[in-house]
């Protein structure tokens, strides 16, 4: 702002907008994942760039789970119905496969003016509302209501646009209250701060491997009680940061809880094809709760998916969808008007949620290489998740659960009194004042457990295991003398 | 919603969520350009599908400004590029021009990985920032900050992101007031009554072409006086669904009066592309308020534009920018850290934008086919614009002000009184009445104006410029026809 910055100083202009008048919800919302750490690895990138000498000879983004960024490459299927789709010249160029042009043409069909420039229906368009909801029959082996679904700018939107629903547009005692795990992924914490809406903390138990224990929600829900109005449980499975699967009989457990203490679920769904351990397997809430019957399969759940992880990660494109599931046909009418005026998600993004719900099936020209493309891509995040657990957990003072599923390690890291010590001189969290340190010593950008939530004097952090595996074993070697170093300082 | 409805009838569920415990301000927010018309227009369309005999032989949307959805074609050098960095392979293909893969090679070098399935910066990619601004410079020959860009998910995300830091987090006389045209778009009016702020209406005097007069904005202002905290005043130019455009004068009193109330400036300039009349000319506030010198030049001004209107019409893309000039450094990371959450805005769309604001220059390859399809867009519009507006004024009972920019006439409708008794008899705005009897009878589709405001006692609608020529002097026969049946009906 450099321009501006000069004009005040010539003009000394006073400002509308300042940090006192500024909408105090924006100035206390935190995003950590995009947060301090992250902002100064930009700068030491930059610095870099610009010759000066560092410790290290580049920046490792560990701090947010972009896939292509790391090296994951595009499934070719996807990026051949996109291209047909923006350039419908290629429908004549044999470089093509036939199914991928067969696929291009009805997609432009369902486009106004056969143009993916169109604007969609706001809850997109509907052969791909279709499509979703085919896929979600077929996981669940349960029915799934077109109507039911909306396509959003990536889950986030999806998860905004119904916690926005729950809002009771009063405050005080009588905000609405939202249960959120500790450690949730902060686009929660920084929602219902930006919404002035009640977070109601539960406690995942890293000692039993990150579980969701229902007398823990009930702890929570009764901590709350008197503070809010508690409207909706969030739960995150696969989890981020930290990697559970939840078992059918866990997911049964939420589900009465829920219905119970009449609260609406939001089940972030989105690393649903990311299971990796033995033993662990990924079972939908909606799925769950059909099968359950009388009086749970007719309560309110919320679902959201997104292209940008399983394994397409197409972050890029912005795609995600909702399903609503039991909610009344008004409630659902209302939904719709108040995404209306956002007009529509992005329409490739919309493309390849389609994709990603109706992949190429068995005697289709591209059958067979979407399905190797999709495995490799499963297959070596599964052999990362096992790595990394097994690297840090092999490192003294360090502990980390297994990695079942989900793109993140969330190790546990016991500091020695003096760094504590040492970041509370500094005003920082610990973790935080570790995490800083890491990235100056080593360039590896991590996310601070703080800005996820954690047990009091619990200190953690978050990394990404989406690098290539061939620079994993370098990257904890660096973190590894890192660590120890940091150990030996403050012992 | 047809399995949980049934389910519901089968277990009698109560529900957590109910038009009762909604968040109020979702259930009070309206948008009119995809309302209750528009819903009804897509059923008499299923109807139509289904082979029910109607008076007409399709809908004709001319509620939304939807261009490649009423025949526009696309610009060949943006999906070329699209196409390109969406499947690199295709940048060893004969068949494009050099210039489109030497830019998508750029843009492949500044995603992340070389994919755009990558998450960009949250305020969009730099060197697309820095295209923007370069863009802003040479518009209006004056210093553009790339750090004062940010791209966003369409205008509308841009919109609803300065809005939201605007707002107090408090209600009653503490809530932000914004000052907004009548008639105005209504993203602007439902994006306020979600966030429960209070909106300020200051009239467009339709007598002088829908001007912008400072007595009115004074008026406007005085009467909210202690009802709220005045914050922002939103100026639509050209206007929508007005279409007039603002002079210089006019924007340097607007300023003036901005400055003087200590309100932020909110330039909606999607439109700046648009502009047909003789005489009419489009002056970017920015450009405006810097020739205006101290004080003004350093008044806090956010101006909108989008990828989905002027020439290229790419709707379902969703790109859009905002820049913020003359914002606190502080305030203007604060906005950063609040869009930080939702990650980033579609890369494609920010693509899209690079091209709007740094098209192909003279001596590419692409330049003079990108220069004859823009000619084209624009010329044809304005000869619309022309037509619509001449055709409106020959009918009885119909007056327009000319369509000076833009892509919608709104034309007056003097509705005889027994009309009008029977509109309220059924408790319906005279307005929607007549819309309603419109879509039935002909299947043209548009806005009744009390979706956007009007003076009290004048009735109006909104329809789209946007039909092939050789659709026009049809609808609007078919249009004429109806309304000389209704106003005999009801003389």
């Amino acid at each position: 702002m450099s321009d501006s910055q000069s004009i005040d100083v010539v003009h000394g202009g006073t400002k509308v907008l300042t940090m006192e008048t500024l909408n105090p919800n924006v100035v206390k919302m935190e995003y950590a994942v995009l947060g301090p750490i992250y902002i100064r690895a930009l700068e030491l990138e930059k610095e870099l760039a610009e010759g000066t000498p560092k410790p290290f000879g580049a920046i490792l983004k560990g701090n947010i789970g972009d896939c292509h960024a790391t090296g994951q490459t595009p499934i070719t299927f996807v990026r051949q119905v996109i291209a047909l789709c923006t350039y419908p010249l290629l429908l004549e160029d044999p470089m093509f496969p036939e199914d991928a042009k067969q696929r291009a043409r009805g997609i432009l069909a369902a486009c106004s003016g056969h143009s993916v420039g169109s604007y969609s229906a706001s809850p997109g368009i509907a052969v791909f509302q279709k499509d979703v909801a085919a896929y979600i029959s077929q996981r669940d082996g349960q029915p799934c209501c077109s109507n039911n679904i909306f396509l959003c700018t990536g889950a986030t939107e999806g998860i905004r646009i119904v916690l926005k629903m729950l809002m009771t547009g009063k405050s005080g005692s009588e905000q609405a209250g939202i249960m959120i795990p500790v450690p949730q992924y902060p686009l929660y914490s920084a929602t219902l701060t930006e919404f002035n809406a009640c977070p109601i903390p539960y406690y995942l138990d890293e000692e039993n491997n990150w579980s969701l224990e229902v007398d823990e929600l009930n702890r929570a829900l009764t901590a709350a009680k008197g503070k809010c109005i508690p409207r909706a449980i969030c739960v995150i499975n696969p989890g981020n940061p930290t990697g559970q699967v939840l078992s059918k009989e866990n997911i049964e457990n939420i589900i009465r809880f829920a219905h119970k203490e009449g609260l609406v679920i939001l089940a972030d769904e989105v690393y649903q094809y990311n299971v990796y351990a033995k033993g662990s397997q990924f079972f939908s809430f909606k799925k769950v709760l059909i099968e359950m019957g009388s009086p749970y399969c007719s309560h309110e759940l919320a679902s959201f998916m997104s292209t940008s992880k399983g394994f397409m990660g197409e972050c890029g494109f912005r795609g995600g969808y909702c399903e609503m599931a039991n909610f009344q046909d008004d409630v659902q009418k209302c939904l719709l008007k108040s995404i209306s005026a956002r007009l529509c998600p992005p329409v490739l993004g919309q493309i390849v949620m389609s994709i990603l719900t109706n992949p190429p099936q068995e005697g289709d020209s591209s059958y067979a290489k979407f399905q190797d493309e999709k495995s490799n891509v499963l297959s070596v995040l599964a052999e990362k998740a096992r790595l990394i657990t097994d690297l840090f957990n092999s490192i003294e003072g360090i502990s980390c659960n297994e990695v079942q599923g989900a793109m993140y390690a969330f190790p546990r890291i016991y500091l020695p009194d003096k760094a504590i010590d040492a970041a509370r001189k500094l005003n920082q969290n610990p973790d935080f004042f570790y995490c800083s340190q890491l990235l100056e010593e080593t360039g590896i950008c991590t996310v601070p457990g703080s800005g996820f939530g954690q047990k009091e004097g619990t200190y953690h952090f978050r990394i990404t295991i989406l690098p290539p595996l061939e620079d994993i074993r370098r990257i904890l070697g660096l973190f590894k003398s890192f660590h120890l170093r940091f150990l030996d300082k403050y012992k």
